[in-house]
Order: C-alpha cells, then sequence, then structure tokens
C-alpha cells in the first residue's frame, strides 16, 4: 500500500492548477527532446499491427493546464511521425486516487483531438492490463516517493534526521542512504509495472528537474525557526521528512539497467532557463511549492503550523533570491528516453 | 452539446451513493438476464483474437455501490464463460463530465480483478476508439435524454406543458410526441457512436425501468401547490420539464432496426419484485428520487424551492403508497440484450 501526497486541489489562489509554473518550465524546456524521441526514435509499424488505436498514458498527471499541454505536444509530434496514417489517440491520464479528477475533467480542451480517461491509482504498482500501453510520459513526478523509509520514523535509527525534512543539508550519510534505497526500491516496482504494460517498441520519457530540492531547506528553516520560538515541538520536525528523491543520471542508469526489460535511447542532464530564476522571483516559486507540499505538511504539522511555515517561508524571499542567483546556474534537469526492449 | 444532470454527490444523507437503493433493485432483478446472456450468447473466441484484454465499459456509471456490485457480476459471468483461459479486464466507467469521479474512484473495491477507468463525457457521441470495447453494460441511464426538446420551451408551441412537468400525465400528445423525437434523435447518435465503439461479436445489455416514471406527478403537484400558495411563479413549472423518456419495446426495436448494426438477442419487460413497493415504502422512494432529480430542480428553480417541493413531495408519502399499491403491480422493466453485427 503505497501513500498519496496530491497537489492542492481545486483552483482557488493556492491551488496546484493556478501554481504550477515551474512545472510548466521543465516541460518546455523539454518539448524538442520529447518531440525528437518520437520522430527519430519510435518505431510505429511494429506497435500499431493489431489496431488503429494508439495508447498514451501521462503518469502523475495531477490537474491544471500542464498535463494538457505536454499531451498535445505528444499528440502533434505522433501525428508529424505519422503522416497521413494517423491512428485514433486514447490518453490515459494517472495519478492517486486522492488527485482531484473533477478538477481535471472539467477542465479538459474542448477541442482535443484524442479520446480522454482517467486512470487512478498510484504508477508505484500496475495501472493498465498486459502490453496496452504504446508511450508513457512522466514529468514532475518520478521523484515521488511511495513512502518515507520506515527506519528514517524511528528515533533510535541511524538515519534518524534531526532537525531537517530532507537529505538536502543532511551531514549524516545514513539519511541519504535511506532516501537511495527506498528510491531504488521504488523503481524496482515502477519499472517491472511498465514492462509489463509497455508493448514492444513502446516508449517512455521520464522528465527530472531537480529544480525544487534545494529550496526545501527553506521550508525546513522555517519550521525550525517556529522550533526555536516554542510554538513547535522539535520532534515533530525530526519526524518528518519529505518525501522526494531526485535522481542522477548515475541513480536511473542503475535502475533501469537492474529491470533489463528497456533500453536507454537518450539520458541527458540539461540546464534549463528558467524565467522564475531569472527574473529571481522566489515568490512565485514558493507559491508553487507550497501548492505542491501543503497537503503533507498539513498532514503532518496540522493546518495551523503548515501555514504559519508557508507564510514565514514567503517571507525569506529576499534571501531566497540571493541564494537562488548564486546557485542556479547548477539546476539541471534530467531527461530519459527509454524504449521497451 | 448535450447538457449533463449529474446525481446528487460525495456522500452526505441525501447524496446518491447513500440513495439508490431503487437502481440496487433494478440490477438486481435483472442479474440473472445479464449472467444468462453472457453464459449463453457472447462469442469470445472472435473478440480476443488481438490481446488478452477483454474491454468493458459501463454508461452512465454515477457513483456509489451499484456501479461496483453491476461489474463485479458481468466480470464474474464472463471468469464462468472463459473458465480456464480468463483474461484481462479493463472497466471503462463512464458519466459526464459533471459526475463525482472523485468519490468514485475513491470507492472503488480494493479487491477488484480488473484495471479501472473513468471515462468522462455525454454517451450520446463517441467516448471510445474504434471497435474498442467486447462489452457495455447500461443500467438505469438509458430513460435521460440530451436535453429537453428546444419546441418544449416555447410557450407558442403546441407542446408546451402548462402546470406538469413531464409526459405522464399530459393530456397533450404534442407534448409525448416531443419526447418521443427527442429520444429517436438521441438514440440515434448513441447507436451510431456505439456501433463503432463495440468489436464484431461485441454485446450491449440496456435495461430500462419504468419504475420511477409515474411517481414524477407527485413532484409535479408539489410544485403546483406552491404555485396556488402563490410562491411560486407558474410559467416556471410550465418551463420546466423533466427529460427523461421510458421506452417500450416498440419504441427500442425502432431505434436498434434503424441503426441496423446490433441484433436483438433478447428484448424482454420484466415484472421485478420490489421491496420498496412491495414494503410500500414511499419515503425511501422519494428521497432515492431527490438524488437524482435535486441538480436539475436547484437548476431551474433555485435551492429554496427545489428543497420545500421535495421536502413537500415526501410529506405525501400515505398518498403516494395508496397509489403505489394500486399501481405498481403493472410495474415492468425492459432488458435488451443486443450483439455487434
Amino acid at each position: 500500500m503505497t501513500t498519496s501526497f496530491p497537489m492542492n486541489a481545486g483552483d482557488d489562489p493556492y491551488s496546484y492548477s493556478k501554481n504550477s509554473q515551474l512545472q510548466k518550465e521543465v516541460l518546455d524546456s523539454a518539448k524538442e527532446m520529447v518531440r525528437d524521441a518520437i520522430i527519430r526514435k519510435l518505431d510505429i509499424k511494429i506497435m500499431l499491427s493489431s489496431s488503429n488505436t494508439f495508447r498514451i498514458t501521462e503518469l502523475g498527471c495531477s490537474i491544471g493546464p500542464n498535463t494538457f499541454s505536454a499531451m498535445q505536444h505528444v499528440v502533434e509530434a505522433l501525428k508529424e511521425k505519422y503522416q497521413n496514417n494517423i491512428p485514433e489517440f486514447q490518453i490515459f491520464f494517472n495519478d492517486h486516487i486522492t488527485n482531484d479528477f473533477n478538477t481535471l475533467f472539467r477542465s479538459l480542451p474542448i477541442d482535443r483531438s484524442y479520446y480522454a480517461f482517467g486512470v487512478p491509482g498510484s504508477f508505484h504498482g500496475r495501472l493498465f492490463p498486459s502490453r496496452s500501453i504504446h508511450f508513457a510520459h512522466c514529468s514532475t513526478s518520478i521523484h515521488w516517493l511511495s513512502k518515507i523509509p520506515k527506519e528514517m520514523l524511528d528515533e533510535k535509527s541511524p538515519s534518524w534526521n534531526k532537525g531537517l525534512i530532507h537529505y538536502i543539508g543532511a551531514s549524516n550519510i545514513e539519511v541519504m542512504n535511506a532516501y537511495v534505497a527506498q528510491f531504488e526500491k521504488d523503481m524496482e516496482v515502477f519499472f517491472n509495472a511498465r514492462a509489463e504494460e509497455i508493448v514492444p517498441g513502446g516508449m517512455m520519457l521520464l522528465i527530472s528537474p531537480q529544480l525544487s530540492e534545494r529550496l526545501l531547506k527553506f521550508f525546513g528553516s522555517s519550521l525550525m525557526d517556529l522550533v526555536n520560538e516554542g510554538k513547535l515541538d522539535e520532534s515533530l520536525v525530526n519526524s518528518f521528512n519529505v518525501p522526494v528523491y531526485f535522481p542522477s543520471i548515475e541513480d536511473m542508469t542503475k535502475v533501469v539497467e537492474k529491470n533489463d526489460c528497456f533500453s536507454i535511447e537518450r539520458i541527458e542532464l540539461t540546464h534549463p532557463k528558467s524565467k522564475l530564476v531569472d527574473e529571481a522571483d522566489a515568490k512565485t516559486l514558493m507559491i508553487n511549492l507550497r501548492a505542491v507540499l501543503e497537503g503533507l505538511f498539513i498532514n503532518h504539522f496540522g493546518r495551523e503550523i503548515a501555514k504559519e511555515a508557508f507564510t514565514r517561508t514567503i517571507l525569506k524571499s529576499d534571501e531566497i533570491s540571493a541564494w537562488m542567483k548564486i546557485n542556479y546556474k547548477k539546476a539541471c534537469q534530467l531527461f530519459i528516453a527509454l524504449k521497451r526492449k
């Protein structure tokens, strides 16, 4: 049983659908690579031998405009590839059962040229019948772990993460090891499931940005400010860890090779040009992260503390901007194109 | 563009998921016929030549437990039919975009033996790629029209339905004709879409109860009570018509034959044994209808009048019970098993 960490639902000012500019930048900067993978690498003849339907899934679709623009881009590239013999497209929008599918469905583009479906469930497990998917796309999602490693919740464990909420900034190597071990376990399940579901010759593209991981420390520092002011029990911070791991090229190569059902067609670290970073718009970025993380914070700390921590972090905009200007040149984004053997 | 009339969402006391006993009775009384159609009429060899996935859709699934028990029953009958060579099952739960898919997904049975998907959109139109569905099931839904015929909204039209909210009770034959014409138009679109989507040899079962149509007059009379007390403008009642038509054997035969892509394997009027009717439980029945109709009433009359009309109708329980005891012996339920030619 995996745990779910849904983005903020609906369409109010702190909703994910109104605050996903960061994820849009990730998608925009990967656009050309997505098109290139489809045009150059996809072997369409093999896959459509038994029907005229091309089945696509967006894994971890969440809500809001990004998932639709990503899928529109994929469909356009496929149409270009198929030229005069365009198949019917069936798109499966997947996310956790707790995702706000009502908002997703109500905002589906009216002029779409595909049949749209919702698929409730964790991608850390099977979602589709065998050999039923031709193309899988997963952007800004693969870094979500299925859960926090159990040992990190044990005060006596060497991976007890005192005073921090993530491996970023942790001097304790056991913390990092616990995250990596969970990532590897999750990816084993993920790739086993996708290997069953994707037809031979079918593709999967994974896009994983490292944009936000380093910013988590600012949320952690706001929580510790509350601890220092006596407004929050430190043990609550110590037992809280954000369940995201941002894989490197080596990490991803290792899990793909262990699974052995996919060939790596392209794997690359890119340096996306971020409008949010260029303009050092720390406030937009932090509200963006709030829409992503709020449910998780509320679940652990309660609504009041979560709200206070987010408000305080946004007040640190100047500090965050300064830090971003120095550090974001190093920012990188992982793109992986895989083909089912 | 079709209009949607969703059942009451969520799971509060007046929600559809808590008030769908009537629809359960319909399903229960059709169970044996569903099983029989699958066991005796379905030719499974033809359909699965190109993959090992059996694709089922529930059209107009709404929310609540009925849709899951109906699909469970279908899957069990299919497993019995397939015996030792059971395929993977993929079930597409379809309803209007405004349906509460969040509640639907969150109540999916954990121990289900199928992959579950949501399909947002009206069944008065295309929902699936060509030849992608093996089995379609539609219970207590086919009687919903895509809209009220336009001419019924015109005070000068011969089909202006003064003082009533449905064709039941109307002495004006033009009212009935307008409903029938809309039903035929809708079924033309419905069957054209299903003919494209269902594989040759695939089946579609339609279950249409006439249980509730005659009860609509009690809601109408409550509205007219409000008119007579000066609390509601009569023109609002005159321009309101419930968009449901309950087809006869002749109606259904006519639309199926006009489409000409399906053979009628069985068409039958049955006399379901209703616990609600036997026990003359008018109150349960009327709350049940409230969960179905409330959105429609609120949309036209506003929340206050709608609430008042429902409250008043439930106060007529004794009168309704007496009427039911006399009339329900005639109650009938239409069952149709079709096969794609």
